[in-house]
């Protein structure tokens, strides 16, 4: 009997706002920012192969780490990986799986997870998962998982929930808040956090491109008759060529009336930034999270330092201080300045300095 | 003709306060800290070739060192390079190298130099060498460099001569003094400070030795008469293992009655902290000293940065700081704290971090 529920991880982001430990050739997902022991998309692959047959895996991401995938998810075969030729935001990812999928299995039920986020409580996770697997596969729903907002974040996105029910239809969708909304968000009781994860049937995201984005639903629907044909990979780069980069949020989500939220409260994070590594990192008497043990820390407070395997650091007079070591780039800033590291990324490209990048 | 006229370099020392730049396995001498193409050593080196015969070179180093005094001074042949089984400061390293010289050339006159200095005016500085080395060929005088001070430094000793023409009778040697003394002996305009670059006749040290250091006269006596022997490597561990460790100001200059110095001004530095490396370098309009050219400073003022080669930094943020990377260490300290070095490596130690000192 075919099992119905396929997976379908996006892992095409090139993670830079945790340069350099992130690099163009060894983004986010691969890295175990956290010292857990495994990648991200590792443990992404690891907590949905309990509800979905490997077989049922795709990963779509950029063609550059398709060996990085194969490398990190040995148990996948090079067809489960979809490479985009250029990343084009989240709805043309999703487009391709979805077409990719309809034509493998027309039933298919497809729960689509970023590769870089950080689940803590992964029962009570799948729980909430299966949840949605029932309740799209007996719906014509749009779910996605929201969580249960514990500060006023302004990093996330938020959804408004009609009812108190665990499975609530959407009633507006809200992009990134400024501080003094997001208060009011988390006073209101009634606005979740918006995870980015997926599930519905394919039937149903298709006919949401029919409607919602027709340009999408024209080019991927082109990629579908060409799947297994010489032309594939010349259709795939036109379809990516040409298409909008547009979130699926945005392009979708937004506008639907069949967008259903199940919220959850499972230890969830998509540890964005460095501020979210320094929360979900063990700290030392001085609030310092040092997940290497090969620190030697004077006086300093509040930061967080990464080094590379076999390095010790000695490190004297500093507070709420971000120190990344690596090979080739040493990266000492304050916490409060991580969103400058866009800027210095573009500061070494401009100096020749590509290879570091 | 024989040239009587010898040189010794003082090449021994560890340099631990250029941790983790300076490394057990590398320590100052043979390092470039200031950026100048070639190691302190070699710098000496040549700065004397041009009154010394190379066959008339020695340099005393530890047993460890000797590979990396042949590498940085490949015109020098093994029998010139003197080996000391453990540092017993100056007095004995120069007691091997005399006792050692007179068994070579009874006349030599022997000038003695550490190998770490820097020396800007190399041509004036020559030019005073070259009068010490009369001055010493026609006196039994024990001859010592003394410096123009131009500012209230703590961190040298201070010598007070007793008239105020070029070569002087020595009133007096004082260790560091403290910042009061130092600024009245500034004012005074009678002291000067103590390069420890020395020149004498081997005979008129010889009999220093014998008089005020009887004790390693009769060690290095019988170092003298082993030399060449079977017996020689024995007996020269044998005189370090018993000789008391003693600085040659200590145990021979403050007592010796026949000491002169040669004031000079050329530049001199002996670089024996991060904040001289910091005097020495150029800065940038922020007053950062950065050897390198691979700095990404943001917010950043007053600090030294040294860097592997090949590597980049982004630094923000920081205000007198040492930064300093290595392969395998990383040291960021406040330049205030500079003299806690030797503290950090004592913990590193202390943590089965031998590998790293």
């Amino acid at each position: 009997m075919t099992d119905n529920k396929y997976c379908v991880i996006m892992a095409g982001g090139i993670g830079s706002r945790f340069w350099p430990k992130s690099r163009q050739s060894r983004p986010k997902q691969f890295l175990d920012i956290l010292g857990t022991g495994k990648s991200f998309i590792r443990h992404t692959y690891e907590r949905f192969a309990k509800i979905v047959p490997t077989e049922n895996f795709l990963v779509v991401t950029n063609r550059k780490y398709r060996d990085l995938v194969l490398e990190h998810l040995p148990e996948l075969t090079p067809e489960q990986v979809l490479c985009e030729p250029v990343g084009r935001n989240t709805a043309p990812c999703i487009a391709y799986a979805a077409y990719t999928l309809q034509k493998r299995n027309p039933d298919a039920e497809m729960i689509v997870t970023p590769a870089d986020h950080l689940i803590l409580n992964e029962e009570d996770f799948r729980a909430i998962i299966r949840e949605c697997l029932e309740f799209a596969a007996a719906h014509d729903a749009l779910m996605t998982v929201g969580i249960k907002p514990t500060r006023p974040d302004t990093g996330y996105g938020y959804i408004q929930v009609s009812a108190a029910q665990p499975i609530s239809k959407v009633k507006c969708f809200t992009e990134k808040p400024d501080l003094e909304l997001a208060q009011t968000f988390l006073q209101c009781g009634e606005f979740v956090w918006n995870s980015g994860i997926f599930v519905w049937k394919v039937k149903s995201i298709i006919e949401a491109f029919a409607k919602y984005l027709p340009e999408h639903h024209l080019l991927f629907s082109g990629v579908q008759r060409a799947l297994g044909t010489d032309a594939e990979q010349n259709i795939v780069e036109l379809a990516f060529a040409e298409c909008r980069a547009i979130s699926i949020d945005y392009g979708i989500m937004e506008k639907a009336d069949n967008v259903y939220v199940r919220c959850g409260e499972f230890g969830w994070s998509d540890v964005g930034t460095w501020g979210s590594v320094y929360e979900h990192t063990a700290k030392d008497e001085h609030g310092n999270a040092i997940p290497e043990k090969n620190c030697y820390l004077y006086d300093t407070r509040l930061s967080i330092v990464s080094l590379p395997k076999d390095k010790i650091a000695v490190i004297s007079g500093l507070k709420e201080y971000i120190v990344v070591d690596t090979d080739d780039v040493l990266l000492i800033c304050p916490r409060a300045d991580e969103q400058n590291i866009k800027k210095f990324i573009d500061d070494v490209k401009y100096n020749n300095g590509e290879k570091h990048i």
